[in-house]
């Protein structure tokens, strides 16, 4: 893939020297992960509230490292696997829901070359992603119309023009490139590229005003004359007759990789919620004065204990799902050339009944943590309701009946799920 | 129980004639409920955003009737009984929890010369009460200290004279008078009085800033020399030797009567939230592309119809129970002089399941109404989160969990719950 | 109907003078079924063991008046309406859920003249019902195909013959009569007829051997040339050409009052378990010693009380919706000849969702009795087992699946049931 | 630990030949335990329904080598580690419960000399115990009285005699050696001691008869002067003035890992009610013929499918959560001499943890299975109903609420559940 034709680095994304040389391992990157959780949910209460567009929070990404968690160590990268990415979703979603899910559809997006292009393109993507710093955001959202692409001629030569609207974008005015996708006007081809964010075609509504996830520029876009070269369609190759896209099942690992980053969304979002509960009941909570057996501490009450640990070996095994899929992941990466459909298939089935489980907890603890800490801890300046929203509001991109019907045909009837290009 | 000093009625409280003549049954009563829901759900997600003092929602209420339905016709009232008037709660918030939150409560105010007055005070606060149309509210929740109350020379005698500060209240400046309690300094006698609202010596901090049922002018309150004479001091009768309080069952049927509006309004707000979003489902959402059998429509998708059945069944489960609990209610108030500790023990025993299982199916339909809505319904404008966060945030009052086991000591070990002054 | 060509009553089945002189009230009646229900409970765990026929349980029932309780006064029944009838089969399952399962399904085969026989038929059946006591069970297992009725030429002129075999039936040994339903051969003319249990041409196999409700007499039956006249041709009345059956709403009613049978026999059942259940923890289950907090009883710990309470808060609100589909029942019966066919919509509807929400309480009641029993409760000589056994497997009788999506078509798209012969 | 005085290992425990060569691989002997469970499966129903003391089963667990397992390859085990011990628990589980805890206790048993004995009794007892394949019973539950022992003088010197009842074992009369522990008489002195089951003194009543795990030979016991010499007291050393025992960590290892134990049958189970459902409903379950929308088979019917995913992604969450909780055990059992309480705290966490979710997980789908299969697999000869009477059974071991507690007192509190002999 070609570099998109301008530079979208800004100029400080240089690591911050606070953070200290970068870590070696992969425990080191997710201990890193927390700190940045840490840092972010100081004020997460605040900036959720103010919804301001998050330029500050993708600062800290990059200058923290993670921004480049899967580049290549040759291009400034920290060469970790995709186990590791997930891990550090999780831990930057227990800080903050919409910054962890800006983290996950990068990594995602920045992975397209390897999905779709040719092994020159994901050279090239990543020499630039790498030392640029480049974050990802995407405006693919399958559920719209495709993107028209018009064949048009260019300087060099012919150039693919991308029209359209797309009702949902992530990363948006905080991305450096972005992913469009759309349909060669008169053929059934679909091509990938990436360009630069920053150009007069793509337009950001800024219109993403819901329930959760309020960080995560998630409005629509409006795509007008947005040009690339054939060498950036991502996966094609010149051929005598014009250009031809070869596919391969590892095309397709785009879905499951998409949510198992969904998974780990919600999955620290749970633990942000439990974390942030916890501290709230032992520091804040009084225990109940009118109760038949009244209790020093609200720790001490049994229910309390019993909530506590009822959504904890939850959410463990929640977790301990969301590892098993990312094993499936990491066991497809390592030979994404030969990957049989049903590896790919399984994995997908792993995955969706993952990010199942996922859901469930999220929205249980999402409600329950109330519970726990008592009428006061539903004081907008807690902000304890965040993660609920967080949960609720991304949870719905697919519906999970619909998952739960794929994972019970595989079970049932040894039925794969079909590829498609949204769930 | 003597007048309130000075008035407290606005001018424009008369009825509007819009609202055509006054019913004169339940079901007409209900139903003039549920127009007075319909209107406030126009605007519901708007005002709620807004979070506004709702001066012209309590107009509504008077407007329409409502505020006077327990009161004696002979006064002005409607003359009806309580299992209306938690109908009618029930009904208000479907359309606005927050404005069926306030009428609950000021159903109870309202009724507290009832419970706790004497036939004189009783028959002047109903006068004034129907009359001059008074909205109800209260400052006295009991997990802050009780007020301290001093006795203080006055123009005509001795006086009470009220201070300290309560860290929640209902009503607020939205309220004609304010219900009061307080202990008599150096004694351990409680006293509960009704005052004008609008007097130098309440001082509402308007710091109600919490997740949900936000127009419920809840916030804290200071009172600083709010005085009365001894003939406001409900229950209180001239001695030989000062004033005293006779006590009788019936005082202590505030809490249950409290904790049966909560269920009423949980249950109205789960009826509000399935009813918006069957008409969402049906409007707006679409059938899944990506299923393995498309439907058409969205309704015609078999889990969309499992759901919203599950979700209906469970809510009129609860809401039948609720009747149930309104029948002890009413078969308490025929004989309100001689209600005995059982009696009220067990209304107050069903009258706590009918919460548990209200704020379970409160809490389950205002999570799961998104999955058969789908994620544009979690846009803000809709306004669909408004149920879970309505329910979540006043089902905290006390925690669920002491109220399951004081059913489970009742059924286990024949026990009555003991009255308190909250739960 | 003419009375079938011999008498099925057994000589013993007048009333036991222990029973007392016959309750003439609807609370009389039902404290009757729990002094009945007693009774059984004694040695309920053995007879589910033994698994004997239950002959002498049915004369139990008999002596105690319960068999006609539905039965005109003027016959010797007690004419109590179906609200009472279902809280006697509520409150016998309670003892015994074989037993109410029988009673249940008496009380709905001794009804089928009145929901499809013509005025004479009703007269007569009522009489004979009344005053031999008949017992009913009934061989009409729609999922198995029809009987087959052939016409052939009788003493007194053409008969209907019917055969066939049915894998289902209830009551069966234990019943006086039987009620068949069959299709004319070469017609698509659909007859019901009540015939005399014990002659040669009822087969009975004996062979229901199931985990449940073990003495319900469930078990598959051979018909073999079983004759009736034409006037005992349910709701036939010649005509010039023949025999016609003119249909109303009312005909359709057998199902919805089926399944507002099986509500109160699950909510019996679920009844049953938690009150054998509370028996054995206040004697038998001991505290936990190695608790946090060791308390002195069982009953005493917080998660046994909050359990119990949970469970009765559930159990009571399913109840509650019971009785609320019982009135829509009663309110077609009051005018069974212009019943509409939104009203037996609506009343199947509630219905359906009274079904559901017993059997999600009978299941989870059912399963978690144990834990505030703990392990002894095991014991098979405890039997605890049972009510789960019993819930679980008649609420198998069709899947509540399809119920709650009856449910949700009729809130979502205001759709009625459909009028079917089984569900 | 000395040996037993007399060989309990029958003649013809030798290995059968149609089992092949012994696999070398942890995933070789997982699946051979899944070929176990296959053939115990065939006649699981039956043998349940008969109850009968499963002699065979035992001869069936040693023939196909699974029963030395965890024993050294030196003495002719296969020297496997837990984590494949704990999936052989799981798998044989699956195909008969009993079986599956009859073989997770032995492991447990036979480990007691590795938790308690000092060096040399581990290896006489590892030696003995592979060389003649014993299968370990053990009467040590701590609910009862302690056994008592006595000093008594014996043939070669004082030895211990063991007297008393215990109202549950496990193993019983199907084991080779049964594990005893009492208190030495007038001292707080706990002693383990392993003995031949085959003597006088140890008398079985055979009085299990529960609900569910009927083959575990759990009956009660009573112990009748069963001696050991000093030498078999595990780990006790002589000293100057008499025997003393030297506690480690690594001695109150045996709570964790019976409770891992459990956590693993209640998942084998799961998976074998799910996996027979599963056959069953393809090939027998009829698809709903009233249904809005019939479907040719009942695995097309969305909520069949819907049903099967939901129960699918819960017990793979749960499986995965017991892997991890196996991992813990792994590290600890890597340096058994050093384990720190911590180490064991946070592991017995992670186990009861994970016990909760499989008990939740187990429960669940035991009662759910008929709901995907219809009322046909009630029958008894199907067997359906096994899996919930077994989990339900045996997960009332110790209440869940109590472990849940223990998880929640970690969270909050940083709490170590405190090692005691039971849970």
């Amino acid at each position: 893939m070609s570099l998109p034709t301008s530079s979208a680095a800004p100029a400080d994304v240089t690591r911050a020297p606070e953070w200290g040389p970068a870590p070696t391992t992969a425990a080191g990157w997710i201990e890193r992960a927390h700190a940045v959780a840490n840092r972010l949910s100081l004020d997460a209460v605040d900036r959720d509230r103010r919804g301001a567009t998050p330029h500050d929070e993708v600062r800290l990404l990059k200058q923290s490292g993670l921004v480049t968690l899967l580049a290549p160590a040759a291009h400034g990268g920290a060469g970790q696997t995709w186990s590791t990415a997930l891990h550090v979703v999780r831990a930057v979603s227990a800080g903050d829901g919409s910054i962890g899910q800006l983290l996950g559809y990068h990594y995602l997006w920045a992975w397209a070359a390897r999905l779709v292009g040719t092994p020159e393109q994901v050279a090239a993507v990543e020499q630039a992603a790498g030392e640029q710093e480049w974050f990802f955001g995407g405006a693919v959202n399958p559920r719209d119309d495709d993107l028209v692409i018009r064949l048009v001629d260019g300087p060099d030569g012919q150039q693919l023009s991308f029209n359209g609207r797309k009702s949902f974008s992530t990363g948006g005015r905080v991305s450096d490139v972005t992913v469009l996708e759309g349909v060669i006007e008169g053929t059934d081809q679909h091509v990938f590229a990436i360009v630069p964010t920053d150009q007069p075609g793509l337009r950001f509504a800024g219109d993403w005003d819901n329930l959760g996830q309020r960080l995560t520029e998630s409005g629509s876009v409006e795509i007008d004359d947005v040009r690339v070269d054939w060498a950036s369609a991502a996966g094609y190759v010149a051929t005598a007759t014009g250009h031809e896209f070869v596919p391969r099942v590892y095309n397709t690992l785009n879905v499951p990789i998409i949510q198992v980053i969904f998974t780990n969304l919600y999955l620290g979002i749970a633990q942000g919620a439990l974390r942030t509960a916890a501290t709230y009941t032992r520091g804040t909570t009084r225990a109940w004065p009118y109760a038949k057996d009244v209790k020093e501490r609200a720790v001490d009450e049994f229910h309390v204990q019993e909530t506590y640990g009822d959504l904890t070996a939850k959410l463990w095994a929640a977790e301990a799902l969301a590892d098993r899929a990312a094993e499936h992941l990491e066991r497809i990466n390592a030979h994404a050339d030969s990957v049989t459909p049903e590896e790919r298939g399984e994995a997908a089935v792993v995955i969706a009944a993952s990010k199942q489980v996922a859901i469930d907890v999220g929205l249980e603890i999402g409600t329950k943590v109330f519970e726990v800490t008592g009428a006061r801890a539903s004081a907008n300046h807690v902000g304890l309701d965040i993660f609920w929203r967080n949960v609720r509001t991304h949870s719905l991109h697919d519906p999970v009946a619909h998952k739960r019907a794929e994972v019970g045909r595989y079970v049932l009837l040894d039925e794969l799920p079909e590829p498609t290009w949204y769930t």
